[in-house]
């Protein structure tokens, strides 16, 4: 800024910030990054998968974006990235992302043939839940030229999608091994709701099941005489017990990256919060009203962040704290009237995934100055 | 598409439909404009507006495309448009809509350069409720050279922004009167909340106490010796008791346009739900899974909606139902498995303005076709 208060001129139409910009005038509301925190959390994930043996492949669902895909493969020990549509892969695939699974079900035949054809430039892997998939599937790799690589989902607790575990996969492995185009790579086992369960037994109780359903389905499996290279799944919440079961070969943990309120209500086997990942993933945002006296308005609501598991949290204050939401604002409790307009706060949203979905920059910053504008390559790409 | 399967080239990696297109084939999930329910709505506020001998400016807040706005004012009878961001201000300013009002406070030194400058170019009012405000957005003015119209926000009972009603009002429409580059443009009192208020009686009390606030408020400024030409605020909930008020010069309705089915939740004064505007947007998903007996999964989530409001509702269908979602999936009860992979569903989405923030694109259809494309202009413009 000018000090006449004027723009000056380096913060655009749609850009939050500039580089080299200090911190406090980033322009909100939008969203930062603490660098040192974020690679400490990628490092910290690089040595529990090191430590029990498993690979991580990143889930790039969470942040959609191919600069910190790279950082999680180039200092996070990931071997790849998954995500979960055809168009999130193309843009990782454009941002320089070599190895990719889509964890999810591809119906749609024009997107089943997006799929294809990008297998001819990277390296592409596929779930399955449906015998019919696979022909769709085969058919569109022949047209194209390319393999895909085909995993079976099962269902081993979320009830959404995937087989029943055990003996009903062998025939879509089969399926799957003969079928021209297709290389059969595994399974896939992941409990999603089950890594938000605050209770640390009830957790490992509902991760132990699906362990024990991979298991008996990868068995199967091998007794078939198939093989059975892959066994994916877990996530920021369970991975531990997947990581050392001797079952699961990779891990899909997404939100360890950032982290956010939700995962942070998720307690250990001594009934505390999970702290093996900190905050490195905020909602910056400013007061725009302290019209009425014990309480402050900001400039975050709902269409700067998800409240789908809840609403944000004031970041480092115990003195002020987010009570209420609407489109474009939120209310802060601020019973000692210390806020004054234009001052920030940081928030950590309840939900990282949906929240980084409705941005178009990470703003990355280290020491109080921004050191990199990163865009959220595959943002709002659902299809 | 082509016979084959493959893509037929004309949707794009980012654009879910090609004019013309069977709506059938449109790509998944995307949101999808009834544009003869549209217009129909877009009509029957114009006249509700003219028979109560007020005006209509639009909430572009709502939609956030200026192809909806321009609508709104050739076929639609609204005399301007609002929203709450500068950003999206400026978006709409682009988009050729000429006169602007930010229902909202702009407090950061950037922003209120950026519209003053943006009032060289159309016609800009914005509101207040801290007298510094007023001094900040005078500066700006006379900087660009510029006039901007500016309203006090007054607490009509949301306990969000504005300032107390009544005489305290009276300072700072003074101050605003005196500062040069500034117009005094009146007042708004809007409370949002109360749009949502299920029953009839107590959500025309809530708004019968907000008529009362403005009522006093204006009268004190009338008394003072200043004109109050604009008494602006309401919406798709409660219009129809400002329209009537006396008081109010200006309705602010946004979702009539669109409606969601948290408004369709809103009761009459039978007890009915409201019907005299008509589902006009949804949000088009397909079936990805149908692996467990009894529900379908669709590839609808949270990365395409918002659930502050609760879940979508299925149109036009009472044998499933929408009972859960995740990032990426919605799982739909399917008592009688009726329904099969790449089966559509329109859904009619809990709360339509942060959900059409997630989007890049609307497409309009009618007849079965795909008529227009429209740009989200004003996307994700937060600032």
């Amino acid at each position: 800024m000018n000090s006449d208060g004027a723009s000056d001129g380096e913060v655009g139409y749609d850009v939050p910030a500039s580089l080299g910009m200090p911190e406090t005038d980033v322009q909100t509301p939008c969203l930062v990054i603490d660098l040192d925190a974020f690679e400490r959390n990628l490092m910290k994930m690089a040595g529990l998968c090191a430590g029990m043996g498993v690979a991580l492949r990143a889930h790039g669902k969470m942040h959609k974006s191919a600069d910190i895909a790279r950082r999680q493969m180039e200092i996070g020990g990931a071997v790849g990235i998954c995500c979960q549509k055809v168009s999130e892969a193309e843009a990782f695939a454009r941002g320089g992302i070599r190895d990719i699974l889509v964890t999810n079900q591809v119906r749609s035949p024009r997107m089943i043939d997006r799929l294809a054809r990008l297998a001819g430039d990277v390296k592409i892997a596929v779930c399955v839940d449906d015998p019919e998939n696979i022909g769709e599937l085969s058919e569109a790799a022949a047209r194209h030229g390319t393999e895909l690589t085909v995993l079976v989902e099962i269902d081993c607790g979320a009830g959404r999608c995937g087989v029943e575990p055990g003996a009903p996969v062998v025939p879509l492995a089969k399926a799957i091994h003969e079928a021209p185009g297709l290389i059969f790579g595994g399974i896939q086992a992941y409990n999603g709701a089950a890594q938000h369960v605050r209770d640390f037994a009830e957790r490992k109780a509902r991760i132990e099941a699906a362990i024990a359903w991979a298991r008996e389905t990868r068995d199967a499996i091998l007794a078939a005489g198939l093989p059975c290279p892959t066994v994916t799944g877990a996530g920021t919440g369970s991975y531990m017990f997947e990581g050392s079961s001797g079952v699961y070969t990779e891990l899909q943990c997404g939100s360890y990256a950032f982290m956010d309120a939700d995962y942070q209500k998720v307690l250990d086997e001594s009934g505390a919060p999970v702290s093996e990942f900190e905050n490195a993933f905020f909602l910056l945002t400013s007061i725009m009203s302290t019209a009425i006296s014990g309480q402050a308005v900001c400039d975050a609501g709902l269409k700067v962040q998800s409240v789908d598991s809840g609403l944000p949290v004031v970041f480092g204050r115990g003195d002020v704290e987010y009570i209420n939401c609407s489109d474009e604002h939120g209310v802060i409790r601020d019973p000692g009237d210390v806020l004054k307009a234009n001052d920030k706060l940081k928030l950590v949203p309840g939900h990282c995934d949906p929240t980084c979905n409705i941005h178009d920059w990470y703003v990355g910053v280290r020491g109080g100055k921004v050191e990199c504008l990163w865009p959220v390559t595959a943002r709002g790409k659902a299809y």
